[in-house]
Formats: C-alpha cells, sequence, structure tokens
C-alpha cells in the first residue's frame, strides 16, 4: 500500500470532516428556537460584537505575526545559507518554515470563525434542550480539532513529496532537517497565540472582575459591565486561537523530532513507509476521532463532563488497537539507530507508552484542581483565614502536583528510551497526541459553551437555559484542566525530541567538518559551560512567567481604570439604562497583548541563538535542558494552582458560605492571582521550551560551524 | 611555618573573642539603665519567657536529633564498613559525622543562650542611647559569629590530624573523604535547625498576626496577645539557631569538597600546607573579620542600616588582600588536577571571585527587597488595587529578582572552572563565605534587635527607647535580606562543590572496581538515566517547598484557633486586666515544629539514597544537577518576593495610606504569604541541595558498588 496516499487521504478526510461540521453548525439560525423579536436582535447584536472584537485581535495580530515571519525568513535563508552542498538548506528550511506559521494561522483563523459562531448558536440550542446545545458547542469544538490536524498532516506530507521529489540525490536526513522548519514556523506563531491571547483573556478577565464582581457587586457577564465584551472575546482568543496553536507546534515538532531522528537510521531512510511511521500515527489518530465522535451525546439533565471525558478514553483504546495494526504493517521488523537495535514491538510499546501516560497525567491533573476531590476543598478550607492562607496553600497544591506528572514523564523518557533511543521519546510524544482531534474538540467545546452561557446572561434569555449553558460550561472547566495537562506533557516530550534531534544534528555537523571542529560526541554534565547553561537555563521559565504575569497586571490594571471610568462618566450606567462603551475595553486588552507579547517574545527566540553564537553548542545544550526540567514543573504548578483556586472559589459558592461571604472574598483573590498563573504563564512554558529546542535544532549547522565566538576568544 | 598551628591558633583566637564579646553582654546587669522596680521585674519577666521558651524547644530539638544522629551513625557504618582496605571508611566517616553534628548542635546551643540573654540587654541599653544598644546588640551577634566558625575550624584541623597521624600509609584523599562525613553531620543538623526553626518561628508569627492585627486590631508584640511570646521565641530559634546551622553547613562543606578534589592532586596530597588552604581561608577570614569589628559604631541618630553594611565592605577587602599574601606563602606555585595544570593565582583569583560575588549577590538582593528601591515600590502600588494584584506582583519580582544572581553564579561556576577546573568552585564557594565571622554576627544581630523591640513593647517601655529599638531593628531586616542572598550563593556554590567532589569520588570507586563496575568515566547529560534524574530533581525543591510552606499553614491554623480560644474564654484579657496563656502558644509551635519537620527531612535525605541504590550514579547525578539548578531559582524568588512583600506593607505604612487602609489590608495579605516564603520554604532549599549533594559525597562509594538494582535486573 501506498503509505503517502493513505496519509494524504486521511488529511483530506479530517478536512472534510471538519467543513461538515462546520456546516451543521452554521445552518442554525439564531431565533429558530423560540424568543421574541427583540431578544433574537439582542443575541445577534452581543454575538457579532465579540466576533468582531475577536477577528479584529487575531488581524492586528496576525500583522504582527507576518512582520515576524518575513524577519525570520530572512534570518533562517541567511543563517543557514550553506554554499558548500548542493542542497541549499536555507531556502528549504524558509519553505517549511512559511508553510508552517501560514497554516498555524489559518487554523487559528478558521477556529476563531467558528467559535464566535458557534457560541451564539449553543445559547440558541439551549432554548431547545440540553442534548441539543451540547451537540452545537461540540460541533464547532469539532470544526477546529478536525480541520487543525488535517492541515498540519497535509502540510508536511506535502512538504516531505515536495523535498525528497526534487532533492533526489540529498541523503533523507538532510531533507528532515529542512522540514524541521515546518515546527519551527508553527510554534512561533504558536508563541504570539499563546503569549498574546494569554494576556488578552487575563487582562479583561481580572479587569472585569476587580471593579464588576468586587467593587460594583454584579454577576460575572452583566451586560452593564463594560468589560464584559472583551472577556468573552478573550475566551476566544486564549482558549481557542492560543490552544490551538499550542498544540499544532506540538504535533508538528515530534513529528519532525522523530523524522529527524528516523532519517539517521539507514534501514528508515530507505523504506519511505516505515520513515513516514510518524506521520502516520497522527493520520491515523483521524478515522479513530471520527468514529469517537459517534458516541458523544448527553441525554436532558444528562452528566455532560462523563461524556467529554468517555471521549478520550474512548479515542485512546481506538488509537491503540488501531496502531497495533499500522505498526505491524508499515513499520519494518527492526532497524538500527546508533548502536541500537530496534524492533516495531519496541516502537509500538513507546507509543502506547506515550498515549497512556497522557490520559494519566490528565487524570492527576483532574484530581488536583476539580472540587469533586479533596485537594481543592483543602485550599477552599483554607479560606476560613483568609486570602493569605487560601494564597499559601494554593501555591503548595501547584508545587504538590507535579510529583506524579513528573514520575510519569520519568518513566515514559526512561523506558521508551531503553526500548527504542531517542526515536522513541520522539514517538511517544507523537502517541501523547495522537487523538489530537478529539482532544481540541473538547478543549475548544469549552470556550465556546463559556462564550454560550455569556451571550445568554447578556441577551437576558430564561433560567433554563442560563442552567444549561451552565451545565455545558462547568464540564468545559474540568476538561479544560485536564487538557493543560496533556498540552505541558506533551510539550516536555517533544521538546526532549527535539533535544535530542539538536545533540545528533550538532555531533552529525561536527563529524563533518573535521578538523578544527569542537568534539560534541559527549555533553558532560559536569562540564562547566554545560552546567553553566543547564542553570542559566532553569532560571528562563521564571523570568518568562515574570514577565508574563506583570503583562497581565499592568494591562488589567489599565482596564480597570477605563472600567471604572465608564461607570463614573456614564450616566444610568449601573442602572441600565444606558449603555457601556464596549470597543474601548477591547481595545485596550488588544493593544495591551500585541505590546506586551514583544518582550517575551524575543527572550524566548534570542536566548538560543544569542547563546548557541557566544558560548557554542555545549552551553545551548544545558541551557535546553534546565529550561525544560525548571519549566515543566513550573508550568504543571503554575496551571494546576490556578485551576484550583478558580475551583476552590466554586466550591464555596455553591456550598455554605456562598457568595459575598468573607471566606468567598477570599476565594476570589486566589481565583484572580490563579488567572494569569493558569491561562497566561503557565501554558505559555509550553511555548518557551518547545520553541527554543526548535530553534536551536533548525540553527544547529550554523551554531557548529560558527557559534561559540566567546570561547574562540580565550582559545 | 606549622600551618596546622596558625589554623588551631586562629580557631582559638575565634573562640577567645566569642568568649570575651559574651562576658561583655552578661555583664550588663537589666535595671542598671533606670527604670522603676516594676518596669525591671516586668523585663526579667518576659526575657525568662521567651529564654525558657527558646530553650525549651532547642532541648526538644535535639532530642529528635540525637535519635537521628544515632540512626544515621548506625547507617554510615553499615554501609561503608568496606572490609577490602585496612583503612576503615566506616568508622572514621561516623566518627567526623558525630563531631559535625554536634558541633553544630553546640554552636545553636550557644547562639541561642546569647541572644536570649543579649535581647533584654539590648532594651535595657537602649533607655540610653541607640549607640550603646547597638553595641550589646552587635556583640551578642559577634559571640554566634565567632564561636560558631572557631569551633568548626577547630573541629575540622583537629579531625585532619587525628585521621591523616593515625593513619600514615593511606592515600589523603580517602581520607579527606571521610572528613566530609563531618560537613554531613553539620548539615543534618542544619537540616532540622532550618526546617523545624522555620516552621516554628512562621507558625507563631503568622498565627500572632492573623488574630492580633487582623482580627483584633492590636498592634504588634502587645502583651495582651499570647502568641506574642511564642513569635519572639521563633526569632531565635529561626533566625539564630536555624541561620547559624545553615552556614555552618556551608563552611565545612565546602571545606571538606576542597580538601576531597586537592587531595586528587599529587601535589596537594603531598604538601599540608598547601592540602590545609581550603582551610586557611576561613581560618584569614578570623583576624580579618576581628579587625572589622573595631569599625562597628553608631553614633545617636545615626544611620545603623550604613554601619552594617559597612562591616560587610571593610570585611571583604580585608580578607581579599589579606588572601593576597596567604596565597603567596602557603600555596604552591602550581600544580595539577587531572590534565589541567593550576597556579597559586588561578586560585587566588578563584577565591577573590567568589568573595566579590557574594558581595554582589548580596547588593542585588537588597535592590529587590528593599523600599528604597523601585521594584518594592511597584508591589506596594499594585496593592491600590486589592491583594490579588499584590501577590501577582510580589511573585513576580521574585522570579525576575533571580536574573542576576543566576548570572553571577555562572560566572564564578565557567570562571573559576576555566581557573582551576572543580577545584576552583569549591575554594570559590569558601571564598564566598570566608567573612562568615562578620556575616553572622550581622544576621544574629536582626533577631535580638528584633527581639530587644518586642521586650520593650511588652515591658511598655518608653517611646523614646522603642523608637531606638525599632531603629535597630529596620537595618536588621535589610540586612536579613543580604543574608539570605548570601546563604543561598554560597549552598549553590558548595553544592556545585560537593557534587564535583561526589562524581570525582565515583569514578576513581569505579575504576578501582575495575571490571565489571559501570563506566562513569562521562556522565551524559542525554543518556535516560541522567536526564530522568534531572527533572525528577528539579521537582523535588517544589514539593519540598510545598510541604514547608503547608507545615506553617496548618500550624498556624492550630495557632489561630487556640488565639481565639484565649482571648473568649479569658475574661479581662483583651481589657489588659487578665494574662494570656503565654506556654500553651509556645508549645503548639514547639510540637508543630517537630512533627512536621521529619517528612520533608527523610524526604531530602532519602531521595539521594533510594535513587541511588536503585538507579545507579548516573541518576543520582542528575537528580543533584536537577535539584540544584532549579532549586537556586526557586529559593531566591521565594525568599526575594517575601522580602518584597514584607517591605512594601512597611513602606505603606509609613507613606500615605497607613495602617488601616483597604491598600495596607492588601499590603498584610502579602506579608503574611511572604513569611513562609521567605523564612521557612526558602531558605530550606538551601539545605536541601546542599545535604543531598554531601549524602552522595559520603555514600559515593556504596552507590558504585552496590547501587543501581534496578538496573542490574534488567542486564
Amino acid at each position: 500500500m501506498n503509505v503517502e496516499l493513505i496519509i494524504i487521504v486521511m488529511a483530506l478526510v479530517s478536512i472534510v470532516t471538519a467543513i461538515f461540521y462546520a456546516a451543521r453548525v452554521v445552518r442554525i439560525q439564531v431565533g429558530a428556537g423560540g424568543g421574541s423579536e427583540k431578544e433574537t436582535a439582542k443575541l445577534k447584536e452581543i454575538s457579532a460584537a465579540i466576533a468582531e472584537g475577536a477577528m479584529a485581535f487575531l488581524l492586528r495580530e496576525y500583522r504582527v505575526i507576518l512582520l515576524f515571519i518575513s524577519f525570520m525568513t530572512v534570518l533562517i535563508y541567511l543563517l543557514l545559507d550553506n554554499p558548500k552542498t548542493e542542497f541549499n538548506e536555507g531556502i528549504y528550511t524558509a519553505v517549511a518554515f512559511v508553510s508552517g506559521a501560514l497554516i498555524s494561522c489559518l487554523s487559528g483563523f478558521i477556529g476563531m470563525k467558528i467559535a464566535t459562531a458557534g457560541n451564539v448558536r449553543t445559547a440558541e440550542a439551549a432554548k431547545t434542550s440540553l442534548s441539543k446545545a451540547f451537540r452545537v458547542a461540540y460541533d464547532s469544538g469539532a470544526v477546529m480539532g478536525f480541520g487543525l490536524i488535517g492541515l498540519a498532516v497535509l502540510g508536511m506530507i506535502g512538504l516531505f513529496l515536495l523535498f525528497t521529489g526534487t532533492n533526489v540525490g540529498v541523503a533523507k536526513h538532510i531533507l528532515m532537517e529542512s522540514l524541521a522548519g515546518f515546527g519551527l514556523g508553527g510554534s512561533s506563531v504558536a508563541l504570539f497565540g499563546r503569549v498574546g491571547g494569554g494576556i488578552y483573556t487575563k487582562a479583561a478577565d481580572v479587569g472585569a472582575d476587580l471593579v464588576g464582581k468586587v467593587e460594583k457587586g454584579i454577576p460575572e457577564d452583566d451586560p452593564r459591565n463594560p468589560a464584559t465584551i472583551a472577556d468573552n472575546v478573550g475566551d476566544n482568543v486564549g482558549d481557542i486561537a492560543g490552544m490551538g496553536a499550542d498544540l499544532f507546534g506540538s504535533a508538528a515538532e515530534a513529528t519532525c523530532a522523530a523524522l529527524v531522528i528516523g532519517a539517521t537510521a539507514s534501514a528508515l531512510a530507505d523504506n519511505n513507509s516505515a520513515l513516514l511511521y510518524p506521520l502516520l500515527i497522527s493520520a491515523i489518530g483521524i478515522p479513530a476521532s471520527l468514529i469517537t465522535t459517534f458516541f458523544a451525546r448527553v441525554k436532558e439533565g444528562g452528566n455532560v463532563e462523563k461524556a467529554l471525558k468517555l471521549q478520550l478514553w474512548i479515542s485512546t483504546f481506538i488509537v491503540a488497537a488501531a496502531l497495533y495494526f499500522v505498526t505491524d504493517i508499515f513499520m519494518i521488523d527492526s532497524f538500527q539507530i546508533g548502536d541500537k537495535t530496534i524492533t516495531k514491538w519496541n516502537v509500538y510499546t513507546s507509543v502506547a507508552l506515550g498515549l497512556f501516560a497522557g490520559m494519566f497525567i490528565g487524570w492527576i491533573t483532574e484530581i488536583y484542581t476539580s472540587h469533586s476531590y479533596k485537594p481543592v476543598r483543602e485550599v477552599a478550607d483554607a479560606c476560613e483565614t483568609g486570602a493569605a492562607t487560601n494564597i499559601i496553600y494554593g501555591l503548595a497544591l501547584g508545587y504538590k502536583s507535579t510529583v506524579v506528572p513528573v514520575i510519569l514523564l520519568v518513566i515514559v523518557i526512561v523506558v521508551s528510551n531503553i526500548l527504542a533511543g531517542m526515536y522513541g521519546i520522539a514517538i511517544a510524544a507523537i502517541g501523547m497526541i495522537s487523538t489530537i482531534a478529539i482532544g481540541l474538540t473538547i478543549d475548544a467545546y469549552g470556550p465556546v459553551s463559556d462564550n454560550a452561557g455569556g451571550i445568554a446572561e447578556m441577551a437576558e434569555l430564561g433560567k433554563e437555559v442560563r442552567d444549561r449553558t451552565d451545565n455545558l460550561d462547568a464540564a468545559g472547566n474540568t476538561t479544560a484542566a485536564v487538557g493543560k495537562g496533556f498540552a505541558i506533557g506533551s510539550a516536555a516530550l517533544t521538546s526532549l525530541a527535539l533535544f535530542a534531534a539538536f545533540i545528533t544534528r550538532t555531533q552529525n555537523a561536527s563529524k563533518e567538518m573535521g578538523e578544527g571542529a569542537i568534539d560534541l560526541t559527549s555533553i558532560e554534565l559536569l562540564d562547566p559551560l554545560v552546567f553553566g547553561g543547564l542553570l542559566f537555563g532553569a532560571m528562563l521559565p521564571f523570568i518568562f512567567s515574570a514577565m508574563t504575569m506583570k503583562s497581565v497586571g499592568k494591562a488589567a490594571l489599565d482596564m480597570v481604570k477605563e472600567v471604572r471610568r465608564q461607570f463614573k462618566e456614564i450616566p444610568g450606567l449601573m442602572e441600565g439604562t444606558a449603555k457601556p462603551e464596549y470597543a474601548k475595553c477591547v481595545d485596550i486588552s488588544t493593544s495591551a497583548a500585541l505590546r506586551e507579547m514583544i518582550p517575551p517574545g524575543l527572550l524566548v527566540l534570542l536566548s538560543p541563538i544569542v547563546v548557541g553564537y557566544l558560548f557554542g553548542v555545549k552551553s545551548l545544550a544545558g541551557l535546553l535542558a534546565g529550561a525544560l526540567v525548571s519549566g515543566v514543573v513550573l508550568a504543571i504548578s503554575s496551571a494546576n494552582s490556578g485551576g484550583a483556586w478558580d475551583n476552590a472559589k466554586k466550591y464555596i459558592e455553591k456550598t455554605a458560605g456562598g457568595k459575598g461571604s468573607e471566606k468567598h472574598k477570599a476565594a476570589v483573590v486566589g481565583d484572580t492571582v490563579g488567572d494569569p498563573f493558569k491561562d497566561t504563564s503557565g501554558p505559555a512554558i509550553n511555548i518557551l521550551i518547545k520553541l527554543m529546542a526548535i530553534t536551536s535544532l533548525v540553527f544547529a549547522e550554523f551554531f557548529v560551524t560558527k557559534g561559540g565566538i566567546v570561547l574562540n576568544f580565550f582559545k
């Protein structure tokens, strides 16, 4: 069977599925479910404002990104323009880079379009039944899920065919290195998506809450709050576009890492069906996810959360089974990488290990962030003695929640490495996100439901409708936490795989250079250059978090001032007789996000390039390892502390105490601190570690041949 | 000149100096400075209660420590009882271990005794003048400073003479490894001192504040607050005994690491005067510090903070100059370690580098934690919008404050390594704390002044007296932050030096074993066992912090309940007509500290032993490196966030807003969160990284010969 063809067909199936779901969502008419004409008009007006704000942000963000892409393309061309071979690595890498970046942008655009169409239609469907509303939100998510992975797979197989078809004589491992540009492109867009989107959404959220809930005592999503539209826009730009770009990056990067490492094995390089195995994993996840969607249904009054979690389990088991046969058919019986013999079952075990480790990390995340379990309830109890003890307990919870995920990651790393070397780790990383179509569907479902609730509240739909959207939204919160667990777990494995690919690449490059090159056969932990890099790298996630957290703080402060101003200066606003100026708040978030995403972005992109150029490959290797290990721990703890504070507050609202009590006030402080933790700085670290690793991989040749100028100076 | 004799004489000079200062403090009669008989009686009563509480805690703590020492001694004997050589490493290491532990206990005991005598006498002297009060607090600190380093140096030179004198035929590097037991002993006591003391002091502090200041609105150290004696006891057990044990550990461990590494150079092993150079650095710090004390004076209305900081600079420059001559006279011109040739000036540059890096790290710490500078003022401004933004800004400040110290450490590591290999790093670590006598004097000065203020408040001495003690206390806060910077910087270098000694040791042991041994010549960063260890290790400081922070939270909760109970059940307490039951609060802190210090203690001690035994030396090396890099960053950020919140609150109290305002309430939340950060979890990480490294070093032989049983299983 022709593997390339199978992959292309699967990618097309995925895209068609996305189109099908999109059609099903858009078909729904706002107002068809009943309600007065005035109500319908209001629904349309509000959703239009959100859609407009989201699109305005996205377009302005893409302008910045386009500038950045142009700059990077030139940089790639200049730094990788290696005239010593006939194959011009610079041009091919640049092509792959631009493709990756544009496809990532396109995915974000599609996700945002459908989310801002799906939110109001979910609210509309909630007039009829929970089951129908669930379906609309789920379908909207599925457009993102299937569209994104379809485009990613199509892009990669297309580039693969282009590169191998036009450069028949060139060694596969060199071609695959150029393909890594695709991952860099995807991840660069993710940087801006995650950081910019994260700042946007939390500035709006914190600003809206601080004045609305705390000072004025009006509920969430109250139409009198000038920041409420910005808050709803934020859900889309942060959780849809940001999350999508993040996972797009993971998929692309893990695949590139596996291709780069795999291509060093001559048995794989000579056999396209085996070489393309990493892409096949993602491709086979598509029909598996498609089958899973048939099980997505909720009865009126049913348990939405259970239905969503079931989706993850079903897709995991189908993929695990399908991959068994795929491996048996397409992978060669055994091959050599270095002096390691790897059988196809070693490879299969690595995929399965990544797949199930992802599920377990998600499950542990839930235990630490859902108020159905003890940890969050302890944090809620700590609110009894005030905000300070709430913060102390919440931080401690986050720190503690890192233990099991770290141990699981260590097991995956050690075992898959024993089984299949660094190839095993890359394969495990792909395995972890092989169910990405379902994962993203559920992730995107969350903000769509959240928005639907907001729209229902603002349009003052009936209590029954609002109850249904609340029900949908609550389930989305839990799955969001699970999704974050996945995202960081896959980022860790992906980065490690990229790191391994980087080392492989530099060792080859140094060997090719022959005499005069630095000996890179061994990267010694105790080498001062390595250790210095390690310590410096371990600091980077912290300074990066500091930057993004302060950005949120600063932007929120601007937002608070504007909201206060409107309440003071617009007569009748509090009484509901006058309308607030929503657009001003949208503009504040937009400008702040675009302005504030630049410095952390530069930190991430320039750190590896500067360190590699000045101090050489060994320091850079240390830097990557240090950033990876401290970043993983900080990201997990930030995300889980934030999730726990959020749900501790919800728990207090549901149980004794309730809104307005001292205990609840203490809980709100934790929730507000947690917002940038869980939605800005925590998830952005995923991008930090992946992007630094892939930047190093793409520029590996440059660092070996021209890097380490400070060291040369001392020679 | 006989080097051993010089070192012994210097150690004795140090001890005599301590005795001299102690006599000067104790000579002061309480009540001699005027005041009514009733006032004098009250002074005596309060200070007796504090002294009694502190001593009771220390004795109970020492009982636990004695149990632990017995257990460890047996463990050392069993695991290191290597019958293949005539030199029984187990016995000698056990002797060194017991000596280190007992001397550390003795130092803590002396420090506590003089601090609890000095606090009331400082209050007494404050009746007369600032200058006199300053002198008493300073003198009390000096007893700790000079006593501790004198005993440490005496212990080490004594063991050195004993070991080398009784084992003439045995290679020096084997003897020096046994000497490392001294460092392990010191650091083990430090673990309990820092963790137990840290939990004690913050449980009392947070408990006293939450009810006293927040709920009842009575000032700090108000005699009506039942937890106020416990709070003052806490200053002594945490900041005196804990800090002292921490720095004692650093001094002992850095010296041991330098001796172990140095002894592998045959030129040093054959020449005692050169081999003992590390001890000579500490020894020469003693007269240098003694000269510095002559400059310690403050005029009435003078700037106390400036006087204290001047002390650090003077001692630094004197030591730097003195070491120039010492190096010239006692160090040999050049020697080889491995294939590196090291000149005496390379060694001197390394010491100087450590010495000045310490000063700069202290200076940076001050900039991030003093409200004279922008960072803390920004945090204070963030209180405008409530506790949540205060927390976000404070955490961001802590994260950001890691950049410069980390870069300084990287420079010291890389440069001293280029100059003198791993020996250079060990020497730099000793250099950083060569002014320890002055450093500790100033550190201990802080809690003595703080206590003096508390006693003056409780005994209701005049406003003038209280103003003077406030003045002394404020300066102590700044120098405490600087001291923490030093402590973590030296802990980082010390751990790295120990780590290097550990690697050296295991490589030798594996070579000696010959065939069948694991090849340890290279510890590859990308080896899955190493990388797995790295990731696991990076998680340890976080879980350790979580444990200690929650311990403080739990103990504070008990304290809050007890204080609330007393206010409710004791009639006339709030009116000042009845006395609270101080002893009950002291008992709560004591029991909580002793109970809660066990689990984190076991985590630190067992992690390296279990990992080394199960997964072998490579995983353990990864673990140490991971814990080191993430620990340094987390410790710096925790300490500085905490310090910044504290001073942001003080800044608000001094400027607009003032006590009782909403802004001040927001600041109090930050201060309360910061308490366990800066005084419990942050500083305890110093011990974590040092203790894990020295445990690995002491048991290195065991890990090489018997470790890695899980790996053997897979073979």
